[in-house]
């Protein structure tokens, strides 16, 4: 089971994340492209970083949006979308080939990431792009209860996916995350174990009306904001380490 | 000898250029990389006309400075202009290799090009930049009286030069373009055609002081901004096919 | 019957609209703020041109979107979209100022337009937002079968309304604009005319099913795109001249 | 002797500053404008918070360039630095008016400040976009050894000036701030102290070689970073209140 995490979100002057404190803990850095978060400069710094820690590298594109971090839905056309996702890949790509890396995934960020769950209309033209890359990509999308269907559907673009989980949210009975604004929405530091180790132990997330709901996941998303989501991580790597 | 033109200078709903019907003539498209001018969408549409006439692409990256269309100088330090330039580049080369075509240089834009040629620090920087990029790129510069000095700076990071004329340029003395503010500093007809045929026939110029300046071109800059500026390409380029 | 056009709509170095020769036909200008198109110094140029021609002045916010003009639906938050108005609406009136003029007016533009023509609650985030700026703003809108209710709502936030209709475009019997992808969603000059002539002497247009839908409307949209657009502008004033 | 300080700086969801926590102990908030830093929301949260704190407010406008933070130099023309200045001030302005409030002085940002004090033709059309505005705006500046002629040039234009000194910062003889990179360019607190004291009680700061510069300050800057800064600022304050 992976650790992803989002990195380099920082934007010139404007820090965000403790980058450096996360990446020795991880394995799959989810790095911004310049669009909602990230600059030139920042992309390198947080490549090299994820270098220097032998952390795999990602491609986190978002909607053109710097004030509103890209999550504010944009409805942007099919070409659009394909185009703006081509170039922040390339930019991070070419990036990553200067440090003598290779991007393995991409992970819609934010509002885009939300409407591809969302609308599969959006979910395919993001397999299509990722398709017509001419370097291997995968997705990194939610494991829900329609996971099934949606590798059936990336099979078909010969696309593969990473499906990822939430350590630290309830699910709800859909397989959809609980939305934040919801009671225990977000779980305390004892329930983010139990669900890791009952997600490795039986492939299951307990659901906000006490389900099991079957979850195949790949990666575990994790948070890199402040020091009690590093000690959250440590602590999963742990308990990860012991199972 | 080639000719090149800056191409994918449209931004958004904002129409620059008659590159559809530039297309045809030239050799090099010099196409805008999303930090002055151009969106992805622009880019993957001037990429396809490229591709569609056979026309060779470089990147035209500039200073981030949308409206400043990247005219007006910006202090840079080192690290933000090398990452300014990968990111650029790297972002024209991956949707150029989504269509299956490759990069073979970089002109930079405006205010940078003419920094880059008064300042051989950045010219350094750049070629630096260049060297240290995955792909082979040659460097597109003004060719001057200090072009040898030029070309041996370039062997030493091991990147090829391309030298530009201007055929629609009065040139100073010192081999540089004359400031467009001057009385006679961009030519007629006639006096363009003369300025091409000068070069062909004997590698030189006639400066401003009447001086003929010895310049060894690879390729003229050619303009698509109106449709004067097209019947003036379709005039070099029937002249370079009679030489 | 005012004739309002959309202008200062100019980014940089690119031109948009005929402005200065719109300028001398129409009575409202309704000018871009920077956020979708315009510039400060579009917007001063476009000021001191309304001055000249002592066209009123109002302000044509839209969602900040310069790559997508504006025109690609954005999800605000209430305090978003009020903070978003509010910084357009006093940037101009300060430059307006600046040139001793002052705002009578706010046209929202593109996506944000018909977003508050369709939701309500825009609508009356809209109207809450002019109703809270510290000068008399009215509120430019579509004329529609709804302009009664509209006008209801608005008068409880004591802003006024300046209701504009279409001379070029087909409406459907719901009293909105047809689609422009839809077949004779654009009139020819001739329909252009009869449409105003039918507007000015019964206070009705023709909709897409030949009924006679009932339309106040203080002002009429005309277009400075191109040439023709302008002699339809002409034409239309020699009409309102004569009746 | 007024306390003044950069505040308004976060972006967007990247934060900057502890705006709350300095708000209560300074006289004048410097209100970052959308440009280098600070967005509409930002702009009206600051706002909002000097209200309540009953802190005098002036624009903190800067270069366009919100990757640089305003950091960056660039050459702008005189039409594009008035109109840029215009602007970001009209924003604020009205933005402070709509909560009741106005605008009383304007300070320039990084860059702009910078070669507003080195270049005497960027003070002169910063004075003019000033005395151009519609409403009376002091000029925040620093105290050097010329604030005798800047004052002067001030009054051509009708101008008032509120000069600043630094309390953290050594003077070089020319009466310039010291280049934060030299050793003991930034005070440790006790010299902090002692250089407010001596300016409160001789008028004079002592410069890099042991020089007694006079200058004279309306207000002193201070930083909002972080704990240690508003800890620097709450020593000041209550060394002004003994004096």
């Amino acid at each position: 089971m992976l650790l992803n995490c989002d990195l380099g979100e920082s934007f010139g002057a404007w820090k965000m994340g403790l980058d450096s404190q996360v990446m020795p803990h991880i394995d799959l850095a989810n790095i911004a492209c310049g669009f909602h978060a990230g600059d030139p400069t920042v992309m390198a710094t947080t490549l090299s970083l994820a270098k220097a820690h032998e952390v795999g590298i990602g491609a986190h594109p978002g909607y053109p949006d710097l004030q509103g971090f890209g999550r504010r839905s944009m409805a942007l056309s099919d070409t659009e979308l394909r185009n703006t996702l081509h170039y922040q890949i390339a930019a991070l790509d070419g990036m990553a080939r200067v440090q003598g890396m290779a991007l393995s995934y991409v992970k819609p960020h934010g509002a885009l990431y939300n409407d591809m769950m969302r609308d599969e209309a959006i979910l395919l033209q993001v397999l299509k792009t990722l398709s017509d890359y001419p370097a291997p990509l995968k997705l990194m999308l939610l494991a829900t209860a329609q996971q099934a269907e949606h590798a059936r559907l990336a099979s078909q673009f010969g696309v593969e996916l990473l499906f990822e989980a939430f350590a630290d949210r309830l699910y709800t009975d859909e397989g959809q995350l609980s939305a934040r604004s919801l009671p225990n929405a977000v779980h305390n530091e004892a329930s983010v174990l139990a669900q890791v180790k009952q997600l490795l132990a039986h492939g299951t997330v307990t659901t906000a009306s006490g389900q099991a709901l079957p979850l195949k996941a790949d990666t575990l998303c994790v948070h890199g904001d402040n020091m009690d989501s590093i000690k959250q991580i440590v602590a999963i790597k742990t308990l990860l380490k012991t199972q």
